[in-house]
């Protein structure tokens, strides 16, 4: 049997999902919003994380901590990503995913890659092709995204630091730095021009 | 038998929501993304049709135009909304919604809601209740609305005047409106307001 955790925000969605990986006979799966993933990470034993990477993804390190969190250690990660958002692809490569599923796939090609990822073996969707292409000329670095993401929900200099673990200086640092890269006239800009492009 | 169109964009999505109102033995699902679904409203014949409203909103005549293709003509609207989405709510409630149920809700609470609205009665889960408030506090008129999310997608004002069969002259006209009513500084921060602010 391939034990699933499942981590989507919205139940409805989370348990249709549970609904049809339930119809697969080598497959058991629970499923779990995000506020508490690690918790039942760590209370379940798992064999593939499936996580919508399209929610979350103002917080970089909850991928990679999700997985830490893991009971057994060697938890396989796959995430359900969107053509055309690179920014969430390339998170989800950081934090080691190894499958990368369209939530625009067919049910079968879920289980296919439920399958191939708890075997050890990567999938990658091929409609998510161009979002890798997009994802590597992306020019902010992980960390630079998750001050943009926060700025973008609103949080001050001082919210962004107390949640990212750095000091204010540090903050306004890296928002200058997000604003001369990509060439915004002003930090809503930098925002605005993120939005546009899909990178967060 | 109640027979419902589903509204997804997301496949993987809306067949675990066909997966759980099959269960169901007083439902029938169909589904279908944004794309196909006024031929899929015309082709089949739907007491209740379900939709995403987090989705599309930019394009504001689409729900109302969808319920106009439904066969028989009074097929009743459900959507499916976020909390904290002021923008996608009033625009299902100008598109006569009947249903409004929260994606966090359980799959009982869909089964109970689509059997309410099919016998003709209005179905709003309490969780989106202040959603409503705020909506009704909301100050850009829809219009406003679906000009300022088409900008926030990166359309010119030429690509807006043509997605709405509106002049050029007219979309600067909504585009300075948007600005003042909003006290934004420009065009931008316009849009980020609207984000941050759940009109979008």
């Amino acid at each position: 049997m391939i034990r699933v955790l499942l981590v989507h925000d919205a139940r409805l969605l989370r348990s249709g999902l549970a609904e049809l990986l339930g119809k697969a006979r080598d497959i058991t799966a629970t499923c779990t919003p995000w506020r508490s993933a690690e918790r039942a990470a760590r209370a379940t034993r798992t064999d593939v994380c499936v996580a919508d990477v399209d929610e979350r993804n103002g917080e970089s390190r909850d991928l990679t901590e999700l997985m830490r969190h893991t009971s057994p250690p060697g938890c396989r990660l796959l995430v359900l990503a969107t053509a055309g958002r690179p920014g969430p692809l390339r998170h989800a490569f950081e934090a080691d995913a190894l499958g990368f599923v369209n939530k625009d796939a067919s049910p079968d090609q879920l289980l296919t890659a439920i399958r191939q990822v708890a075997a050890g073996e990567r999938f990658v969707d091929p409609s998510l092709a161009l979002g890798f292409l997009q994802a590597s000329q992306l020019p902010l670095t992980q960390r630079e995204l998750s001050v943009l993401s926060l700025a973008a929900e609103g949080a001050s200099v001082a919210e962004i630091a107390a949640s990212l673990h750095l000091t204010n200086g540090t903050v306004r640092n890296y928002m200058s730095a997000i604003t001369r890269k990509t060439g915004a006239r002003n930090r809503v800009d930098a925002i605005c021009i993120a939005q546009r492009s899909g990178w967060l």
